[in-house]
């Protein structure tokens, strides 16, 4: 059986459902904290658990790199390599390839580049993305795209787009012939830059390949919220009901409530944990820089009503001490308080959809509603 | 009700037994993690006392210069600043003065100092450290004393050392004078360095002053295990049996296992947290480094009887990755684990001092016999 979704119910654009994989149940719109190297940074996976992740995400471009795919699947596999049971959705590592390694050059088979780590040479394409993620075990593998780089013309991301979708194919076709992903589910990606046609197209072109699931990439990479809510505004609608829809690297909390009224399912980002170990924290007043004097003798905690100890247990004023002496557990609670903080607000979307509520709670969101922390809890 | 001392048993010079506070009771002999500034580094308070900590050991030089005594005062006492709601020890700020401080100058009245955090001027006298420490609210206060240099002549071991107990005569009466240090505790500080008989003049210096307990300070700076031991060997046999004896910043496993035998009750080190913060681990077969090679595809956990995840959950080869990744969570499971590793070794030395066994279990250790785990659990 591979993952499959059920659609709960809706309320507008906004879908309240659940991805069932061999693994759990996604309750969505879900929120996936990113475990780039095999560790969401500076937490354990009972701390990323205890937050109410049910998914995490993990990056094909750094585990091939370090430690080896190879590697990882003689020791068990990446959810006992990092002791995570649960789901774990991969990236396919195109994203990473364009961004940290060096001399990438793409041609129609792939793309071959040096490590960032110890400049070995590389090669990745569509088939290697697949059979990677198929080592390492991954729950849903992402086919390998070309990360069309914005702005872009509408030639560069209409030849940019098409390429993606003839690897997207060949991903397909790898990934139903193996025999060990029973049971695991793969993802095609939606390209095309700003232009609505071109992303109908790449749409289109996806659809008769049958995926589990399907994102929206190449978004989050410097248009600006309101591009991307116009693409999304374009797309959205199109993609099929009984699917799941992933919108890639996203994002901000505000960006993730107007992305689940227009009808997507399941976010990642580095933002929680990036932020965290910056001294910066989410609340339900906005984001607040720890570092601030102001906090220096504050004795409330960031969120008195979460489960979360790094939300609820200490002060402000520890933390700006944490913060302020460089101290790993100023890092690892901000880290930990922010994955907790985005997981509270997609269970209140959530909940929020059941009710029908949606509108009221991304409304109040935006104005930065205090009193909704305690209405969708 | 000032902290006290119960002796349960004695096999040999070794010692069995329990330091009473208002806070809780400590099983000794005891090794005390330290809480540097306000944080066991890399570990949250639950965290740090899943491995069996009763007590942790903070600073008083770090935590007057940053966030500030007062400030910590003001903010409910440094157990609620931090969430230790357990035994704290601080010591007097004297040994951080002359190692981290800029322009430190000593006079009969104290020393003056600039911060090494921002140059702030600030001076540290022995009446100024108690108020420091009622400040803070720590459960046992230490003394200032003079941080005598090694090596030293005699002449200026004995100077620095009348010094030092004229000092401790000053933080005593200052001590006793306070209104706030009710259920609070005080230790002296013996000196001397490696002359036994300033040691044994130190020592009676002290006596009169009727301190909760004595430390031997000056030791673990460069003299080596065997000297270290010829020190202990000479005074300890002198020191009051009725009060627990503390040996300051010691040390290594072999150290303290060698002390205890010695009649030392009462440890801190941070080799275990910041060895962790190396890539190193404490293990029943010795020291390893993590980043080794060999570790790479290591299923074996650091501990696998260990009851902390950090020693038990995760395989070496997951170590060995994080470690070599530069991964926060690699810091976070080595600190934790050797933590856990000294605490089990504090309580097997316990429960064969208990069972009269001393000698065979410090004997075993020695010679890494790794049965030893499963006898003394």
């Amino acid at each position: 059986m591979r993952p499959s979704f059920t659609l709960l119910r809706t309320d507008g654009a906004a879908r309240r459902g659940q991805i069932q994989t061999t693994r759990g149940t996604i309750e969505t719109p879900a929120f996936m904290a990113c475990a780039t190297a095999a560790t969401v940074k500076a937490l354990s996976p009972d701390q990323v658990h205890a937050t109410g992740a049910e998914i995490i995400l993990s990056n094909t471009y750094h585990l091939m790199l370090r430690p080896g795919a190879e590697r990882i699947r003689r020791l068990g596999g990446l959810h006992e390599f990092m002791k995570w049971p649960w789901p774990i959705l991969t990236d396919s590592g195109g994203y990473q390839v364009m961004s940290l390694s060096e001399l990438a050059k793409i041609t129609e088979q792939g793309v071959t580049f040096r490590s960032h780590v110890d400049g070995s040479a590389h090669e990745l394409t569509p088939e290697r993305a697949v059979e990677i993620q198929a080592l390492l075990g991954s729950d849903i593998q992402m086919v390998l795209d070309e990360c069309t780089p914005f702005p872009a013309t509408r030639e560069v991301a209409e030849a940019s787009m098409q390429r993606s979708m003839r690897w997207a194919e060949r991903a397909r076709a790898a990934f139903l012939k193996r025999t060990d992903v029973n049971g695991l589910g793969q993802f095609g990606i939606v390209q095309g830059s700003i232009y609505p046609e071109l992303r109908t197209r790449s749409l289109e072109a996806l659809l008769p390949l049958d995926f589990e699931g399907h994102a929206v990439g190449g978004l989050a990479v410097g248009e600006g919220q309101e591009a991307m809510f116009t693409v999304l505004d374009g797309i959205v609608p199109l993609m099929p009901q009984e699917k799941p829809r992933y919108l890639m690297g996203v994002g901000k909390p505000d960006d993730i409530v107007g992305s689940v009224m227009r009808g997507i399912d399941l976010f990642d980002c580095v933002l929680p944990t990036r932020s965290g170990r910056h001294g910066q924290a989410f609340t339900w007043d906005g984001p607040v820089n720890l570092k601030n004097a102001r906090f220096a003798e504050d004795l409330s905690p960031l969120d008195p009503d979460s489960e979360c100890p790094a939300s609820s247990l200490y002060s402000r004023a520890y933390l700006h001490h944490l913060v302020r002496s460089g101290e790993m557990l100023g890092a690892v609670l901000l880290s930990w308080h922010n994955l907790a903080f985005f997981q509270t607000v997609l269970r209140g979307l959530r909940l929020a959809i059941e009710r029908g509520e949606g509108q009221r709670f991304s409304r109040g969101f935006l104005e930065r509603y205090r009193p909704l922390r305690a209405e969708f809890a």
